[in-house]
């Protein structure tokens, strides 16, 4: 079983699945419209420079110790930041945050890079990644270590503050388009 | 930059931050109160025996190649037949699938293992792990590697069939409860 412990093999113990075909890209994607993700604004801060980016795709992996995980495509700007920096903060959007999470995701025509940040009021914690004010919960965190996921960076980052209002709709993405969803 | 290929090593680029102390597991937990967490059956088929349990740590990795991957702690019945099967499907579950949450949850008192399945109509599709009818999306996944992350298990999938019904509210998991999202 030393795949197990060694990530960089992949593993199937079942020959008859070794070479099925996977789905495509597209059926997938569709597949995935009805997966609902908490939406989060992950930034990072290296060299007096900042960047950012709106994801779902942030998962807990283990509580103690607190360790969560964030997938970041390699081409986005934030993804080099994080790998200088070996930091990122991960803030978890109220749905009255909706405006900010377009502007951070894109999908604001002329709002690039630094200029992104003139949306909401920015402070920092312990590792000097931007800290949203108003976020339901921001998550300052060291990484940990990374894995190479083919279009994707996987940063495994262990949690070294956390706070937030906790109070208010949290924003979610289902089936393309933004929701609020009660506490 | 070695350590960004080598997942076995852990990494960080600022000395600063290496030896900052984590937060405490229930400050982490507090916070991750706030994550809206899409809920999902995660199954799985081992030698006619079937497990599976309730989750909210799933998260989309590619689209290309169509990969997700799942945190499972190690502790639970599923964990093992997943490590011998090489298989899961995840079942994202619609909100008129709550009970069937709790019951994977183990929330209902007297009903543990097989009997578990006795709840909603399964079938199979590619790798014999249960498919759930009626949820809003099942991916049937092969296990392509999997990691130790200490207290969990984290099983990187290639997703080799997609269905569902993909209509009606999802269910969501936030701040200790269940609730019903809009598509």
């Amino acid at each position: 079983m030393s795949a197990l412990t060694d990530l960089s093999l992949e593993w199937c113990p079942n020959p008859d699945l070794a070479e099925h075909e996977a789905v495509g890209s597209k059926a997938y994607r569709d597949g995935m419209r009805s997966y609902t993700g908490g939406v989060s604004v992950i930034t990072a801060e290296h060299d007096q420079s900042r960047a950012g980016l709106t994801a779902t795709a942030v998962c807990s992996v283990t509580a103690d110790p607190p360790r969560l995980v964030v997938f970041v495509n390699k081409t986005v700007a934030a993804s080099g930041v994080i790998l200088n920096s070996g930091a990122l903060c991960v803030n978890v959007l109220a749905a009255a945050q909706e405006e900010l999470s377009k502007v951070f995701a894109g999908m604001v025509d002329g709002i690039r890079g630094e200029a992104r940040f003139e949306q909401g009021t920015w402070k920092s914690l312990v590792t000097g990644s931007p800290v949203l004010e108003g976020a339901l919960a921001s998550f300052d965190c060291r990484v940990a270590k990374v894995s190479d996921e083919g279009t994707h960076h996987a940063f495994y980052c262990d949690v070294l503050a956390v706070e937030g209002q906790r109070e208010g709709d949290a924003l979610v993405y289902l089936n393309g388009g933004f929701r609020a969803v009660p506490q």
